[in-house]
């Protein structure tokens, strides 16, 4: 019903960071891409069965060494349902190697509908009295613009299969100001729904200080991380934002607590597309895909602590 | 780039109501569940084919006296991928009969993954040089919380290959208020998201004097609407919340101008269960769906002048 696992494996590794599974198909190397084709013809099957091939690569090549994957499903919806097969499919041989896997969906609707999407994404499915996973992720951003009953249903999934849910608070992009920074009388519109967090996380507390209602605060407003990290006590952060969108690690440290923990780091195309910016041989993509994980772990805990559990 | 061919679609049926797709397995006759379960076991297959067939009846006896379906894309959801395959296979039927298809998925991101999401719902994707629509959507709900540049993709899809999205201002449910309720200075939150549907709509103008940006305005809030109709004069809505959820066709017509046009009202469970609520034969459910059809349609224009396109 919370962070729990989560925390564990971060401190396991000692890397407070998770990789972005968000491959376009352009990410994935060409010979990947045109063996499937050839197989399946240009169709949207081929450029689904390429990107699973190249996501089990990398989670082969980086379980050991980080805590959990994030694949986005606006990158699987893509490939149509098809691509959704492959996040399934993603999500599931992740879980295998032990790691804990957030679905990065932002959804969000109303009571009954939301409910839907808590079943589907953390919960189980019944047909005919049998209980089914429709995705079985350990964690699912959503947005909570609706309020309280958009997020209650997933409350429940958390505290009844020990699942946890990000909200958006304050996100990593150049626009976000434009609602998020409004001010409602002396309170910004961010720090409105991070106290909301604070609050729906109440019902959901692990054993480590953390909830299993966390918040996405982007690596490049450091000065919100700051402020959130004070106001926000018991919500774990997701920090999407470092690299590629400009956020440093001394930045991101300020996301984190006493112990190093409270927060974790993303990376998406910086560890997919390793073997590009290396230059190297494609066939070696998983191996560069490591090398970068290790950069940027070593990157960010060289600004923290030794991570550990709370006493 | 805009409404056009729903409202084109909502004046030659004289029908300003949206069928709501959001199939529970619940909701399909048990003939129809226990002939899917026998071939295909209890599985997650099963009730995605239950649900197909289920979809597809009823659009057979709803497509000439009804304007557009909405699919919610939860419930498809929450049947794993083979759910996504039928979603993907309803949108597709509703099409080829001529129906105008919204997917209700409230979609958010920043920049390069929205771009996913709007060729994922309403654009092509490129395998080795073909282009494919993975959803091939007419319009898509989305959620504006990440301001313009989560916005901004979509519009480009909307110019590109003349699509629509409806962004949530103010929702249907009870504490929809808690955020989009509260004060920025003088105005809400929903007031200030509804004034940037008008500055995003500007960019794809259609010829009835609506855009392509709409809004989603509940029906269980009249007095928002009546506010809303004024302040936002080219942004068309799209209104949940009428009958199951407690709003009135006399409350609803708040969101229409003087062609009685504007808007367009969803119902879901009201339609699809029509056959439970008659206590028909459940041979009949897509008969009973029809004669809800009519009979809200009835209960709406009866508070509307006659449909017309603008002269």
């Amino acid at each position: 019903m919370s962070f729990d696992r989560l925390i564990e494996n971060i401190v396991k590794t000692q890397n407070p960071s998770v990789v972005g599974l968000d491959p376009r198909l352009e990410y994935v190397p060409e010979y990947i891409v045109s063996k499937k084709i050839k197989k399946y013809g240009k169709t949207l099957k081929a450029a689904s069965k390429a990107i699973l091939e190249f996501n089990k690569a990398i989670i082969d090549e980086i379980h050991d060494i980080c805590p959990a994957v994030k694949p986005q499903a606006a990158y699987y919806e893509m490939y149509g349902w098809e691509g959704v097969k492959t996040l399934y499919k993603t999500i599931e041989y992740a879980q295998s190697k032990g790691m804990f896997v957030m679905t990065d969906g932002k959804r969000n609707d109303i009571g009954a509908t939301m409910e839907a999407y808590a079943t589907a994404h953390l919960g189980f499915t019944e047909v005919g009295g049998e209980n089914i996973p429709a995705f079985g992720a350990d964690a699912l951003t959503v947005n909570g613009y609706l309020g309280t009953d958009g997020i209650a249903p997933l409350l429940e999934k958390c505290r009844a299969y020990d699942k946890g849910i990000f909200v958006l608070v304050k996100t990593s992009n150049k626009s976000s100001g434009e609602l998020q920074d409004l001010k409602l009388g002396s309170k910004t519109v961010y720090a409105t729904m991070g106290e909301m967090c604070e609050k729906w996380g109440a019902e959901v507390m692990g054993k480590y200080g953390y909830s299993g209602v966390g918040a996405v605060v982007g690596a490049t407003y450091p000065e919100q991380l700051t402020e959130l990290r004070k106001a926000l006590p018991h919500t774990f952060f997701l920090v999407p934002g470092y690299g590629a969108q400009g956020g440093g690690a001394e930045g991101v440290s300020k996301g984190f607590d006493e112990n190093g923990l409270g927060a974790i780091v993303n990376s998406s195309r910086a560890v997919m597309c390793a073997y590009k910016k290396e230059e190297c041989d494609p066939h070696e993509f998983a191996k560069a895909a490591r090398r970068e994980v290790i950069r940027m772990k070593e990157d960010i805990i060289s600004y923290l602590p030794k991570l550990k559990l709370p006493d």
